[in-house]
């Protein structure tokens, strides 16, 4: 039985007359209440009128849409005739993407999925950048418009791919995504986000009604936003522990979501410790030349051959390569290395790279694959600078993994399972991410892709109550550990920029290539 | 212990660091909740960034201002200080005149007074007109700009009296008026509320913000209506049951409420049984040509030697007379008829009448202050048309009284009070309401005016939670019986057209002067 955000629910009421003068919206509630468990729904304002009218003109009997805010039944609709699809969208909101699916309330079942850039990219490819660009006069309010003109890009392609007859039947939107979006979306000034002690406005937020954003789905469908735990840790991860169930496991597990920052969260059904960390956005694809999301045309896995130094790809789709995404750039990146084409520092040996290699002002950019056999007739390139990228990223995730660790005083082999999450998830191969240094040096057994976590968590919040009530319970239960003023994490970091790490006893497993 | 519609609650909130990143409204909501009896405030997506931001100004201390909506702590402002009054203005929404009072929400104080003519009345004096009106084009957003801008007026005005540094200082506003004007105020399209079976849009509307009704006072003040019974049955009359406390009585009483309708209850702390009907405006002081509302110069007690034909009278406040309110129309046409100078049927005999009677173009005037004693140098007069229409009033005020006991099986003399509310009540001799045949020949102990009961109960729900929750309770406990299509009620109201009616044993106090 689910328990959606919103609910049609058929009524039929007495009809009224000189011996019943109950008021119409006052019968609609009385008929409802038994069905809501006996609460009397309340209607806002700005809806009183609609629904009121609906009713009488429907002839007292149709379907009611109840919005379930905060655990209070809002009546915000009266449809003549339960209508044939409630549907609901569940949304990751990405600092790079956006990607999101319409399901049908009643079954739970996908009736579209899509994906887009975020629209605010044209302020600042991070985060950061955006902040910064929110404390412009009018700044907020552009980021504010470009994020929700994104959403409903995303929601009017949905609906049109789900065959509704507008996006305005879309009656209720999940969101999960990180702290910093989550502000824009809500046009709530960010700037106390990257500033000490970095406290978001807010971490929980109640739900609102679609029309006070802005949305273009229907303007009193129920907008609720997965809460976050700090300016650092978002809804996103909460969405992650929901659909990892970390929060249910009686052995200590890990949840890694890499996006645009590392996220790590470690615990039990007893307890929860998490850390975050800019791990910056080279695995999201928004930075590297080449980088691309997970999509048709993406390299996602790279082999080279040890011998002849040929280069076997696989593409998302199996059509030409357009670019590489995060998987597909640490596989190439740690074959290279293991074909000795960088050095543990992750700079080009060119004396081994071959004509592949070709110095330009920018540095040296390796070609993955020639123009005449790419999408677009572009060669696919690895450049030094993404490279670079590339290292602080890896440095940063292993650097907050054993930060986290050991201020808990769990060793990585007390992990029962690592469950990694995010865009970098996806299809990733947890052996090609150990050579890099990325990931602790585990049997592959340990680690458990689940995907797109955020998207799954939003989901689940859009058909379940339940999960409504455990994520704000989650977000009050997990302590936080603010990483940017760790002097323990900085110290990490720069031991972790080298493949696999300064320290390769840490690595067994990983060939090390010394003295070069 | 006062349970006011808004409450400021002090706190200080311990203050954001590294190792507490609680988000700011979180920070606040959960220094709030204990003071709220464990429950988590809600705030509404309009009020969101602006309590965070002044939580943030203000240090993280200061007072929360909480509205009580339905029963949910509704946080919607921070202030740094608390407030020095936190004021709330009780609101007599009466279709010819508003009445209202600020008080002070912490002590109950009232702070100030104010009333004014309803700005509607350019649209039609009654109520039938205005709903016609409501039915063209724009009409209904002419009727709801109207009262908006008289009560905004209001609010003002009791602002400016009470000292307060702005309108907007004011911060919750209950509403207590006839079905009509709720729907008036609410933008609601009034078209079935004199329709058969004459069913209002909502009898109970939930609460809503200030803002969203375009008032002047603070745009987050709650504003609370008292619950209708019916169409011709409002939240006044829910006011007048709880100012009387007729819910509460042992013994069954009566509460008669004239306004420019006729409402009648009656019962006891077991059953409510209730009617209304339409008794004119002539006692409200919209229509007779002299009538005017009871205040300064209103002429409200009137006296006529039987020897001399002299006419004494006072006035309210004193001065020089502008006109007749309600008490003093009943006074002055009551002794019209002791000194038979107004015959059994109402109208005027020029045989006993004397100089002061002058026939017009509309008939028959009766002039009641000369223009030289007058207090704008215009005669006080009464016409043969006012006394028409008081004369229906009357008869529509004793048919009902008399309907109502028969549908209920109670006689007038099982009756232990009755209370007499309305703009009609506040100074009227019940004495002279029986010689007109208006209200029952009962012994004069039995009438207990209850003043202006539609704004008592105003003050009371903007004080009380236990009343607010006591008027929703009522409004579901009392029957209510339409006159509109009752026969019995029809022919009642032929045989009281007459003074004081055409079965004289009823009134058997009264001198009876027949044959003429």
């Amino acid at each position: 039985m689910l328990t959606p955000l919103v609910r049609a629910i058929a009524v039929a009421a007495p009809l009224p007359s000189l011996g019943d003068n109950t008021g119409d919206l006052d019968r609609l509630k009385k008929v409802l209440a038994p069905q809501l468990g006996g609460g009397m729904p309340v209607v806002p304002y700005q809806r009183l009128s609609k629904v009121a009218v609906r009713f009488r003109a429907a002839g007292f009997a149709g379907a009611a849409i109840i919005n379930d805010m905060a655990g209070t039944p809002v009546l915000v609709d009266f449809l003549s005739q339960p209508p044939k699809v409630l549907a609901g969208m569940a949304l990751d909101l990405g600092t790079t993407h956006l990607e999101a699916t319409l399901l049908d309330l009643s079954t739970g079942a996908v009736l579209a999925r899509a994906d887009l850039e975020n629209g605010q990219i044209r302020f600042g490819a991070d985060i950061l950048t955006r902040i910064h660009h929110a404390a412009k006069d009018e700044g907020l309010a552009e980021l504010h418009a470009a994020i929700i003109d994104s959403v409903n890009q995303l929601a009017t392609e949905l609906a049109g791919r789900a065959g509704l007859a507008a996006v305005s039947e879309i009656r209720a939107l999940s969101v999960s995504g990180n702290t910093s979006m989550v502000h824009f979306f809500l046009k709530l000034n960010p700037c106390h986000l990257c500033r000490e002690p970095y406290i978001p406005m807010v971490n929980a937020p109640d739900p609102c009604l679609a029309g006070e954003l802005g949305l273009a789905i229907h303007p009193a469908a129920v907008v609720w936003l997965l809460p976050s735990v700090g300016s650092y840790f978002g809804g996103d991860l909460i969405s992650g522990v929901l659909a990892s169930g970390l929060d249910q496991q009686p052995e200590t597990c890990m949840l890694i979501d890499v996006g645009t920052n590392a996220e790590v969260i470690v615990g039990n059904r007893e307890w929860l410790i998490a850390c975050a960390g800019a791990a910056g956005p080279a695995l999201e694809g928004g930075v590297a030349r080449m980088g691309m999301r997970a999509g048709p045309g993406a390299i996602e896995h790279v082999r080279i051959d040890p011998t002849t130094g040929e280069i076997g790809y696989e593409t998302i789709g199996k059509g030409k390569p357009k670019g590489l995404c995060g998987s597909g750039l640490i596989d190439l990146v740690a074959e290279l290395y293991l074909t000795r084409q960088i050095d543990i520092r992750g700079k080009f040996r060119p004396q081994a790279a071959g004509e592949r290699l070709i110095a330009g002002s920018e540095g040296y950019r390796f070609v993955v694959v020639e123009g005449k056999d790419a999408a677009d007739g572009q060669p696919v390139v690895l450049g030094q600078v993404d490279l670079d990228a590339l290292m602080r990223s890896k440095a940063a995730m292993y650097a907050i993994l054993t930060t986290l660790t050991n201020q808990v005083g769990v060793a990585f082999e007390d992990l029962h399972r690592i469950y990694v999450a995010g865009a970098f998830g996806r299809h990733i191969s947890p052996r090609q991410a150990i050579v890099l240094g990325m990931l602790p040096d585990l049997p592959l057994v340990v680690y458990e892709p689940v995907g797109n976590s955020s998207l799954a968590g939003a989901q689940r919040v859009l058909l379940e109550r339940q999960a409504r009530e455990r994520s704000l319970a989650l977000a009050g239960k997990i302590t936080y550990i603010e990483l940017n003023v760790n002097q323990e994490f900085m110290l990490r970091f720069s031991g972790s920029r080298f493949i696999p790490h300064t320290d390769h006893a840490l690595f067994p497993s990983v060939p090390f290539f010394d003295g070069e």
